[in-house]
């Protein structure tokens, strides 16, 4: 058999499952303390009462004749569809239809899968650093041809740094589409309104599609950030956007996620305007049978007035986490960006160290697990990613190791 | 941009999204009794206690700190992985490892992913009939080239009929990957172990992949029919299986499922071995996170003592709809198929109507639906699927019904 040569071509393991290999050998060394885990982006506190009720009482359902669900519907049901307009969207003035919407079991699934709707020769853009996903996706399909050093023959990368305060150089030489995380995964920094109208303009003018990675967007506390593309004029003739439970609500362990895509969304093929909607729905039919009964239960319950009533607390418990690294590492002299609108905090290594050695340094020093921002792409190298998702305690823990150590 | 003109030249629905259509524009006609649905394959009974108990407790759980989990592992946790081999593996005398299995949120899922293991210009073999998903996934990424009538360029197909006792002749130019569906959806027939090793053996004669899907195997009443391709001598080096925990314990609505990649299966590429295992896993690290534990812990529930005694009733109780529907249709005079180690029933349209034409006919004198054969593939042409996931009453009751009007 002629296997896919792309796919094997890849770097042994995903970025987070070589960082977990790294720490399980650490461990079998016995460290001298227990290991703070401020890498991965995985949440730690339970799902709120409300929400784990409702997940539970629809498991039970599923028990009784009356209250069985079997196939979900393909693109979700009109319950969560009606909450996420209702409580996501028109609060910023975002009037979205049902037909719009589309419920997956998760942010990562959609970010990677939503490439499918390209050309095998669609020219591709991220910034730098980046979410590995949208690359790993792509490169896997073979869509972004050999790999280079640091990078792959047919990827645009746009470096975001302290230096161009992470706002990337939009190219003239536009790709097919460009990958855009806002509050950004790693970097903890968020785009402006002003922003993201620049790209907006840009992304309208030279047919390119924005693919919007807004899974942080509960974490914005800033007034000129937007909460969604949408709420930038022209944007839906120009991107979509994917979101998630697993930040806001804590769903990491549960799955449950969604994806915008606009009706006006379309392309020319063969002279004919075909709506990357209807794409994409056709897409999902064949290739899902969408998210349970309970989840999407559960995902609506997170959205009720109970529902983001707790959920702004676990909101609320990250952000007064990442506040504690920001502040207590800047105090100490370390360069500090994001975790103001972001659970994430980056920042610059001490000491000149390269992101994998720091990595190893603060693992063995102080014990503390974190992600080199060279796993994030060549831009990222000499930085390095926090994550606010610890428990107070531990954080604060965290940080005082760190200050000792370095 | 430049989009995937493979997947905007699809048909505009995925056949079960079509048909769901068609029946609720009949309906806006105000049919003269209630519809009874024999056309998707969804199971109607709700989950069993035990089942549902686990599946709300773990949904509890996640709610309290103690309990909560985050991302799943990628591959499965422990619980179920084990679950899973030594109950659905070790009874049939075949040993498995952990590594060796992939749970995720289904078996559709699997089986349109696992062609990203194959090569751009692999060529691909099916049985036709066949479930469209194996057709579709392949063709929306450009792997099957452009449509022809009734078919693809680059796609072989193996037609299963009454004529060749639905056991495909297999082509001396051999495929680089065949997808195997058995117990078959849709004609409800199933491989002997001695089809099946010659399968098996031409399989490894020629490098061919064989993606076995069996997603109905608890459906198997019959001896000389195995449960796995395992079971078989050499699959080992050939073979993956796709199962599924939707149609033995009424997961539809649950989603959960698991692929069997063996460690020997490897392919050569530029000189070296390639093992698939390898390949997904790092497939799967990239595109997903996993299923949640409650789901997970709901599918283990499935397997221990009571849940297998449980889910056994409610297989029980699909295989008797399916001996009525099977019964009375042949006593009628119509030629049955399928319906003693599966679900399905696929039966010759009665009076040379092809199968949409007796689709509509059904639909509207006996306010039956079903599924067209042709829907499956060209060799579908004149036959047509019932399923048994009906209640007893209503299935009696179609039986009935469909005798009066044909």
């Amino acid at each position: 058999m002629r296997i896919n040569r792309y796919l094997a071509g890849m770097n042994k393991a995903y970025l987070f499952a070589e960082i977990a290999n790294k720490v399980a050998d650490y461990v079998k060394e016995q460290p001298p303390r227990e290991i703070i885990r401020l890498g991965i982006g995985d949440v730690t506190r339970p799902l709120t009462p409300h929400v784990a009720q409702a997940f539970a009482d629809s498991a039970l359902k599923m028990g009784t004749p009356e209250g069985f669900h079997g196939y979900p519907p393909y693109e979700g049901y009109d319950f969560l569809l009606d909450a996420i307009i209702k409580n996501e969207y028109a609060p910023l003035g975002v009037t979205l239809g049902r037909d719009e919407i589309f419920v997956s079991d998760g942010a990562k699934s959609d970010t990677g899968n939503i490439q499918e709707l390209l050309s095998a020769d669609a020219k591709i853009a991220v910034t730098d650093p980046v979410y590995p996903v949208y690359v790993d996706s792509n490169a896997m399909v073979g869509r972004l041809g050999g790999k280079t050093e640091g990078g792959y023959e047919r990827l645009t990368t746009l470096p975001c740094t302290a230096e161009n305060g992470f706002m990337p150089a939009l190219p003239e030489n536009a790709p097919d589409a460009v990958y855009l995380c806002s509050p950004n995964n790693p970097t903890g920094t968020a785009f402006t309104y002003a922003q993201l109208k620049t790209i907006v303009d840009w992304a309208k003018a030279h047919g390119t599609l924005i693919i919007y990675d807004s899974a942080y967007k509960a974490y914005i506390t800033e007034k000129d950030v937007p909460h969604s593309i949408f709420e930038i004029e022209g944007a839906r003739d120009c991107a979509v956007e994917c979101c998630s439970f697993s930040k806001n609500a804590g769903f990491t362990g549960v799955r449950c996620a969604y994806t915008v895509i606009p009706r006006e969304l379309s392309a020319e093929l063969d002279g004919r305007l075909v709506r990357l909607n209807d794409l994409w729905r056709r897409r999902s039919e064949s290739r899902s049978n969408g998210v349970s009964f309970p989840v999407q239960c559960a995902a609506a319950a997170s959205l009720d007035e109970i529902g983001r009533r707790e959920t702004q607390g676990l909101v609320n418990g990250y952000l007064a986490n990442a506040r504690v690294i920001r502040e207590g590492l800047t105090k100490a002299g370390i360069a500090c960006y994001g975790g103001v609108n972001s659970p994430y905090v980056w920042l610059k290594t001490p000491g000149k160290l390269s992101s994998w050695e720091f990595f190893d340094a603060l693992l063995r020093r102080a014990q503390v697990v974190g992600t080199p921002g060279a796993g994030f792409g060549a831009a990222g190298e000499g930085y390095f990613r926090l994550t606010a998702f610890n428990s107070p305690e531990k954080t604060a823990e965290a940080v005082e190791r760190i200050v000792k150590a370095f």
